[in-house]
């Protein structure tokens, strides 16, 4: 039995309180609770993936808007122009997830009518709940997807350690089997920072449900092969024509779909939808640090001096999509506003 | 400057010589040669995949041919049967590559007419001698693929590593290399015993091309944008209508090439093509163990309880290649007998 994991985030107290972010680089071997009292704090762990996942990194962003602002003590003339400023510091620390900067903007709305911290920390906790309701009912759209006896193939890590509540298309997984479907998963590893192994892995064997790993590059050959009834990703920013960005291999799981007639959906809350962009090729790929493919656990894998690329994210067409799992249902795009109707407020 | 490698396979003296395999599994950060005097250590070698890549395999396995026949000092009436027995134990060893079970059973065809030891470790020194002249041949009629400037992907280990001379793939890199041309090499790390990141990565900074490492999940994307002009990659088993089974993490980057119009070659010697399947449905799969995945330098990565599959390998459409290089030249599915030409025999 694998004991059940400490909360993604935790904000204990009022406005004057802290937050406590499992460090999720540790896992799964170790289970350290980072208690974080300043906004560098939290964008030191959002860009070392100490917290990820798009909805995640949403949420912690909006809290680090407060302790950054909490931080430097504004008059209430300064209040604005010190949330800006700090917005722009947090925005900055990881450009692919729309979530990050929807999350501050939506903070920032927040507080233009009442400036005030307070209100401030009102809208955080009211970004994480939303976010919390919007994955509960990711897994009520989805989880009449998964057949039961179909295995389902899975990448990177999209569980409650990504997102609130249950996360996004683990949310789907793990509400199909609170219906009592039977089911197993492939997850993809995830290469280079192995979110699969290490968080999915652990997620699933929790909460019971049969899950073996895979490199990267096996999941088209067992798609071929006819092993994988069904495919589940996430996202960190979905373009009006369906054109997404999720972690880098998910568009080769899209392609093998496409020629062998698997079903393929992206699964993300209103908040990873960006209206602004017609089409993937206005979002930003984050290139990370070479060192996190050239090392393992510290250990230098590749020859001295053989430096890498190290793409975080890569962009899937829309129309490799058979639908889009979100809280709003099962959607096709092209998307319109009304999905953010949710999103935007929790109005 | 990285100092030349020992040579992959080398047999010491005449047939009561023994053979030297450079054990890969320690590269690169350590050089141990293995002196092997028996079979059952070639087969260990080949298991463990100290010795590796399907050229390589069979000459290491045709030299274990000899060392398993004179172990037991047969008389000249059991010779053929002696030659029989150890032939089908070294077989066995791996399933996919057919240059093993083909250098095999080039030895046993050459000591039907001659049954001695002599004659047997002359086959073996043959077929050690055609499968270089066939890596040069790889090299000269590929690398007029490569142009000026482009961005070469590669996946797994296809040099010296891997087969006799300048290997496979990157002979064609190689050929290119000495003729002058300028160009840079993705190199798939290839999960998961990261045969790009340890052995690829390796040879091309040592002969001087520049080299940098992909997670195998990222290849498709690069393609996708644009920035991969070329991708060239070895085969374990070609059947007759162009499938062909490589390391797992192929098929994707077969497929994406498709989808972009990017150019991909399977570059591979006679010894490769197996003319007695019609198809690649055929072709056997190895699945070897999950600790392979689960664990990394001896650390578990995954949490505890949590397997894996291990498909070693995928299968590619022969639909999707744009050409085969091999010693013969760049050819078009369907295959015929002629490929074999000079495999049969180097006559």
């Amino acid at each position: 039995m694998i004991p059940p994991l400490p909360p993604t985030i935790t904000w204990l107290g009022a406005h004057d309180g802290h937050l406590e972010l499992l460090d999720q680089t540790l896992l799964p071997h170790e289970r350290r609770v980072l208690v974080v009292r300043r906004v560098d704090e939290v964008i030191e762990a959002i860009q070392g993936l100490r917290v990820r996942g798009a909805p995640a990194i949403g949420v912690a962003a909006a809290y680090g808007l407060v302790l950054g602002v909490r931080e430097q003590v504004p008059l209430p003339s300064a209040f604005l122009e010190t949330v800006r400023a700090v917005a722009t510091a947090l925005v900055r620390a990881r450009p692919t997830a729309v979530n990050l900067a929807w999350a501050i903007e939506r903070c920032l709305a927040a507080v233009r009518e009442v400036p005030t911290l307070e209100h401030l920390f009102a809208a955080a906790q009211q970004l994480h709940r939303d976010e919390e309701q919007m994955s509960r009912r990711l897994g009520e759209h989805g989880r009449l997807l998964v057949q039961p006896g179909s295995t389902v193939l899975t990448h990177c890590n999209t569980g409650r350690l990504a997102a609130m509540g249950d996360g996004t298309a683990l949310a789907v997984l793990f509400a199909a089997a609170r219906a009592g479907v039977p089911f197993r998963v492939l997850a993809d590893e995830t290469r280079p920072l192995l979110q699969g192994a290490r968080l999915t892995a652990l997620e699933l064997a929790a909460a019971g449900i049969p899950v073996q790993l895979l490199v990267d590059g096996a999941g088209p050959g067992l798609i071929a092969r006819g092993e994988v009834q069904l495919v589940l990703v996430g996202a960190d920013r979905i373009a009006r024509n369906g054109d997404f960005a999720n972690k880098v291999g998910t568009y080769p799981l899209a392609l093998a779909c496409a020629a062998h007639g698997v079903p393929f959906y992206c699964v993300a809350p209103s908040s990873t939808f960006d209206l602004q962009l017609a089409d993937g090729s206005g979002i930003p790929i984050e290139e990370r640090d070479a060192t996190e493919v050239t090392h393992l656990a510290g250990q230098r894998i590749a020859p001295t001096g053989v430096g890498a690329r190290n793409p975080a994210f890569d962009l899937t067409p829309g129309r490799l999509v058979r639908g889009f799992v979100s809280d709003r249902g099962v959607l096709q795009p092209p998307f319109d506003a009304g999905i953010k109707a949710v999103g935007a407020g929790g109005r």
